[in-house]
């Protein structure tokens, strides 16, 4: 066994005693940890201020930069995010499906932990504790790989959660932190079948889609997001303007931001003398097709292929004319990323045919993509949304760190 | 794109086509095919009898020869198992979690199908039937690839059924079978990313670990079944004697079979009494640890240590004496599959205990392993037992074979 699979089997054993350890145990774990990280938050500030120092010496770009840093009101807020975590239903134990059969089986199907959830992620050191308290939360120990340019934040941080499990008497092993940033332990990590019951990367496209190709444990896909808003001409134009400019601009970086405006040719001019001004406040940069660049001049370039299947993550939008909502909704499923997808009518059976038709985890009448979120969404907290169809779709709380067990009461029921 | 990717791009929009079409043509999709296999059975029955004689001459076992055999009887049993499909509900378009938030937004989560699903299976020709009207009343398009064994019959199965697809205005491609039966096929189809949503091997393990192995599309494994039966100090031992002998010898061919029995060391000789002579009457080899050795003499032979993760599928049973059910526990959770596992005990608190602290698909307190099955639990008919966590775990039957999508009614809200 590699030093890894020791520390898989160390986390799978202590990931069994967690799964059986009851809502109370897991609460006070995790109210130890926020107590920890108020009381000892300078030890986890001192650590990313080394951090935050050596990614300046680097040349780490300003945004990233941000990403990166703590504060001591960053640090409140994530103490807080896990208050909120102790305040969910805990979804372990719930039973569904149960019944006595005809002959006299009760069989009931039990919510269980999945066991071992292993998550790599870039710089933000907000997610080692976001992501390890709904693992706890849920029953799951957790193996978590965090970038190079947090390592001594997120060493910090583990140990602070690692000492307070066991002030409540649970493993350590519940939570981990590979420490060595290698591409090698990355690599290893994704293929540690046996310990590692699902693997969820949370980061940028690259990220993901590379976990997705390399790994051969389970890997829940997350956060791929190229969405689409369609502009029906039968839409209210102020509205569809009003959304487009929120989808687009109120947080261009995060998955849910739209990436591509499909406008109904015969409402077009009056569209854009109404959505203009609103992403002119943004400059937003606007890539459109032939008929579109018609109307729009000089204020967009011409689309390449290349960005019809865009993820711009920033103040950029593909435009593109269509014939009717048919066209829409192929081109949605031929190029969406099976995220977030919305239209704007007011026409009744429009409406209802888009959310029927359309491929994707969330599908929109008249609002902005921008809710697809599990707060938003009610779950609570949330680990990523998922672009998949197995397993979890959307945002994933923490039933959907879950899998079930079937329970059979019997008395001497043989076949 | 090859030839099985421009067919995977006809699946995949035929499936998009079924995904809408609603339950009561897809109950119309099912008669239809339920009255093409009745009334044109003489194609099928010739095109297996050539199957088999072909395998006569190859020199198959008779055990083999027998499950690829069709006759009037079975065509008419597995017509009746489409009949029964008919009659279950409809898993797709069920809305749960519906809610208005605060903000006014109506968000439900919806019950969709997966999309595309490959099934890769042996030599059986009633599993190209079963197989393709669970994924068609569930709403998905199947790519089917059976053994080369069958493969005149399987190709005259599937082209009455595109014909019943047709003659209701489905799709034929809902329904697809790989006629090429080379390895290179196989591999291909474990590669189809982009138009299989998920993969599930149905044969035995050898084929299940290598199409887990190979594959890069989403696979579900079932029908790994290394199951045990511990028998408590506190058991009826009669009753236990009784489950042993049928979890063993009523069908031993099958996952849900025992392959284990964990016996405590304190009334192991009394429950060797009561259980070796029902053993006898199918003259099960018994390959047991030393203690139990001293207990079972000439009886049985001594286990190596594969025996501990064995399947059989076979009458034969490994015997371990343990020292109480903590062991036992560990022991399961060490060497099964994750299928199902039994505790014999009238001791309430051991009971539960075992319900709680084993990880596998289905937990049993004083019942045999044998019940694991969708009509035993109650799901009807069942496409595979999961013996993963991810996704589904135990009998899979329609709802397993669906996935969700959020579905979001606006009136303007913006975030």
């Amino acid at each position: 066994m590699t030093p890894l699979q020791q520390q898989g089997a160390l986390c799978k054993a202590a990931g069994r005693t967690l799964a059986t350890a009851g809502t109370t145990r897991k609460n006070e774990a995790l109210s130890a940890i926020a107590e920890i990280l108020s009381e000892r938050q300078d030890e986890w500030l001192a650590a990313n201020a080394a951090d935050v120092a050596a990614a300046k010496e680097a040349g780490m770009i300003p945004s990233m930069l941000d990403r990166l840093t703590l504060t001591p009101q960053r640090v409140a807020d994530i103490v807080s995010a896990v208050r909120q975590v102790i305040a969910l239903p805990d979804p372990v134990g719930r039973v569904d499906r149960m019944e006595t059969r005809p002959n006299g089986l009760i069989i009931g199907r039990r919510r269980v932990p999945l066991g071992v959830i292993a998550i790599i992620f870039e710089a933000r050191p907000n997610v080692t504790v976001d992501a390890a308290v709904l693992c706890l939360k849920s029953g799951n120990a957790c193996i978590l790989r965090g970038g190079k340019e947090a390592i001594r934040s997120n060493r910090c941080v583990a140990e602070l959660m690692r000492k307070a499990l066991a002030s409540v008497g649970l493993p350590e092993d519940c939570v981990y932190l590979i420490s060595d940033t290698s591409h090698e332990t990355a690599t290893e990590l994704m293929h540690l079948d046996g310990y590692v019951d699902v693997l969820i990367p949370r980061g940028g496209a690259g990220l993901i889609r590379a976990v997705a190709k390399e790994a051969s444990v389970p890997v829940i896909r997350t956060g791929e997001g190229v969405c689409h808003i369609y502009v029906d001409d039968e839409a209210d134009l102020d509205m569809a303007a009003e959304i487009l400019y929120n989808a687009k601009c109120s947080r261009p970086s995060v998955c849910n931001a739209v990436e591509c405006v499909l406008v109904h040719q015969a409402i077009a001019e009056e569209f854009w003398r109404r959505a203009l001004p609103l992403l002119d406040r943004h400059h937003v940069e606007l890539r459109a097709d032939e008929a579109a660049l018609r109307l729009l001049g000089s204020r967009a370039v011409l689309a390449a292929t290349s960005d019809w299947d865009a993820e711009y993550d920033d103040y950029i939008l593909a435009v593109r004319t269509v014939n009717g909502m048919e066209e829409a909704v192929s081109f949605i499923n031929d190029h969406g990323t099976g995220h977030s997808e919305a239209i704007m009518t007011t026409n009744y059976f429009r409406a209802q045919r888009f959310l029927d038709a359309v491929d994707a985890a969330a599908v929109y009448v008249n609002a902005s993509t921008r809710f697809t979120d599990g707060g938003e969404f009610g779950l609570g907290a949330e680990i990523g949304i998922s672009t998949q169809k197995m397993h979890a779709r959307g945002p994933m709380g923490l039933e959907e760190l879950t899998s079930c067990k079937y329970v059979v009461y019997g008395e001497g029921q043989v076949r």
